[in-house]
């Protein structure tokens, strides 16, 4: 950190931006030796949080800082702070028994479930999907998904022999209970993108290549990856340069695809974010995402879009895959964060072949569903999607007018929605400018190598966005003048 | 099902077992097409409930019939439906922000947070283990326990090559990436055992080896599995034969572990459960499991013990592994189920060198984390554990007079606390008496290929055990007339 951050540790007197220390603050800085003692949860906390005082874009630190919240906790809260929508909710007689009493929902669910997944995840299902998995995480949302994906690669193939879905083979049944092939078909694979992110359990994992420190020292399966499009900004004075290097990448996973089946080690799946977003927020054209979904078609292989990060309305959108203009809908789509618990929409063909092939004890989370419904709820009757639409253009002048200010700061801004970004020229100044941020009352989220991303709720608005530009502004002023 | 369960259709009056229907009665058959619609969560759902009219050990279904539950949704209930201690946690002011605001505890977790987890998971932590990390089920549990078993023993590689734990090659940092050696170490591994259930994420599944039905058409690593000891019943009348099991089955092990060192292809760590419960109730003598820790030791390889389905109180033990006398605690132990969430203890040595290496968005959930403090507060000041010592020999005897009276549907009888179990001669005869069971009012749960196993919550008592003995008794008086 730099001496001049040392300056926030008078009260700031920005609106509703209130700083008595630096962050983290003594507070904080206790906590963290407490937990430390007891493992630490990860090795990388921060601050500590005061929950119960946070509300709507703000949250409040353990030493009192009130802070404009624009990073929510990884993009995980969709309204915010204790939003009156989800008191109320909580506070709901229903909602007891769904916290205390958790059901197994894949044996014997509440009489009410099908109800609630109709008022709540089916209601703002993409367009041409009718059916939902719900799991735990996006890591277990993902990995599921892979599953239906290779129980309907496989089940083809069988089809294809003549033979039904589940002719499963005495070899078969055999094999697989000690991982061999052919019941574990260990040529088969999911591709995945470079930059990319869908979880950290060890199938995830193998599709996520965003940080190696994700992935040193854990063993991982044999699955290819893809280039993903470095597009150049600005996009207009780009067009050309951008158009190839998305065909370069189309082409790559063709040739992936194609170089697989000929040595009968095919990919049954393709996962793809539909904004790249731990890897740093790279974007893509609809028509790059279309060809991917022809090739898919093509080779057979699911079209799995991710919208861990970049669904429930950060895009102005409810999908941001919605933007792309498809046909049809991808055979998958994946949730978790602002959907406040994992799981995947899917097409009737991924539907298992079979019972207790996706299944686990707890199969979701009936207390987060009929907290989602009040968020589904809100969404609609606040018309939020028009919100994020009406304040990403405002978000994105702000971080233009950063770039002509100090473009060491602050250069290739991008964003759809309130869903922004932009990088550094490097991640020492990227930190820098994050850490200043933060020490002056805005919480920003780092991502990539040198970028950041804003990630605010959907009830993000003027007052809130004005606050951001006077702090922002003002922190690349302090910055370029002492760097 | 057998003509004769149709019986059921006329109310029963036994004490508080309320039979109106069949189960699944008509309601639930008219709920489960409505779920089909839309996925059918999982193709396993059996009935529905109505978790707000159930109470205690007894649940009541969509169709109004209330049955005593002695599997309690896969063994996942510590306290019954709806216990007084958990509606009284969850009206608490401070579950408000943790319900609705949902941190990233890896980020900026609550200030309560280190206090919140010395409360309940580290106020009941296995002797010796003095660090908890959390997650969400029991397969984030064990993936991530294995990614620390990875992590400890590649940093062990290091440091004897005299690098520090994080001493990472440009090639380990650029091949990891790329899912490749020798940044992902493909040669390393976990050995699980033929009867073993960790979970169903793709690392959980390659230790999984319960039923061919999990595995299939799922890729998987090339993990070692070991044979877990089949013993004979009555354990009295086999002593030596049983002895010679064990024996058998470790020395197997230490083979795998040799071969797999002398190939360079280490086993860095071991999984087992205490009883492997969804293969079907195998337990083993505290002998063997210490034969495993040594074996572990000697290796280098993680002795994680699985607690998943056998911890927080069932065998009357807060963890069963504390009847296996060991001299020191095991590396790892795992929880989900009856802690509401899951997560996993583990020794100092497992820290993971570096912040982010065992990391995702959410890191647990704090309003399962509050609620299970209530669940340690009440099984202390109730003293549950003795409770469930104290049912445990009644439970088995009753077990035992039932394999006197209709051996061909009762024997094997074995347990540890109330987590009992016993086969069938066969799966069609195991299913008829679980069909009748439920029909009549009470609901076990199957495993293995033809085993019924009670799951009953801490809460179990006499009321309970009596009126399970009397449809028990009756269900097999029927039974044996017409079979």
């Amino acid at each position: 950190m730099c001496k001049s951050d040392a300056t926030a540790q008078q009260t700031e007197v920005i609106s509703d931006i209130v700083m008595k220390t630096e962050v983290p603050g003594p507070e904080s800085k206790r906590l963290h030796q407490e937990l430390e003692e007891i493992g630490g949860n990860g090795g990388a906390v921060t601050f500590f949080v005061d929950y119960a005082a946070s509300d709507g874009c703000y949250l409040v630190d353990a030493d009192g800082n009130r802070i404009l919240d624009l990073f929510q906790q990884v993009a995980s809260l969709p309204l915010g702070y204790n939003h009156a929508s989800l008191v109320k909710a909580h506070a709901d007689p229903r909602m007891v028994a769904y916290s205390i009493s958790r059901p197994a929902l894949g044996l014997m669910p509440p009489k009410e479930w099908a109800q609630m997944l109709q008022e709540s995840f089916l209601k703002v299902a993409p367009k041409g999907l009718t059916r939902v998995q719900m799991m735990l995480c996006g890591s277990s949302a993902n990995e599921n998904a892979y599953k239906a994906a290779f129980f309907r690669f496989r089940a083809n193939q069988r089809v294809q022999l003549g033979l039904g879905p589940m002719d499963f083979t005495d070899e078969e049944n055999s094999s697989c209970m000690v991982n061999q092939e052919p019941g574990c078909p260990n040529n088969l694979s999911i591709m995945s993108f470079m930059g990319g992110f869908h979880g950290r359990t060890f199938a995830a994992l193998a599709t996520t290549h965003s940080k190696a420190v994700h992935k040193l020292d854990c063993p991982s399966f044999d699955w290819p990856v893809a280039p993903f499009p470095q597009l150049k900004y600005p996009l207009d004075a780009n067009v050309e340069a951008n158009t190839l290097e998305e065909e370069r990448c189309l082409k790559e996973v063709r040739r992936i695809f194609q170089e697989r089946q000929d040595a009968k080690r095919h990919v049954a799946g393709l996962i793809v974010e539909p904004v790249l977003s731990e890897g740093g927020d790279f974007h893509a054209s609809g028509d790059f995402f279309k060809g991917l979904q022809k090739a898919c078609a093509e080779f057979g292989a699911a079209f799995i879009v991710d919208e861990v990060q970049t669904g429930v309305g950060a895009t102005g959108l409810m999908w941001a895959h919605e933007s792309w203009g498809l046909e049809e809908s991808p055979d998958i789509v994946s949730f978790s964060k602002k959907a406040l618990i994992g799981g995947y929409y899917y097409k009737d063909e991924f539907q298992p072949p079979g019972g207790y092939r996706v299944f686990n004890t707890w199969m979701g989370d009936p207390a987060k569903v009929f907290l989602f419904k009040a968020v589904v709820d809100t969404i609609l009757n606040d018309d939020l999607l028009a919100k994020v639409r009406d304040m990403s253009e405002p978000l994105l002048q702000i971080l233009h007018r950063g770039a002509e200010k100090a473009p060491q700061f602050v250069t290739n801004v991008r964003g759809a929605g309130t869903l922004c970004a932009f990088d550094s020229e490097s991640p020492a100044l990227r930190d820098r400018l994050m850490v200043h941020l933060r020490n002056h009352g805005v919480l920003v989220g780092v991502n990539g190598v040198k970028s950041i991303r804003t990630r605010p709720p959907l009830i993000f608005g003027k007052a809130e966005l004005d606050q951001f530009e006077r702090v922002f502004m003002s922190a690349l002023d302090t910055l370029s003048a002492t760097s």
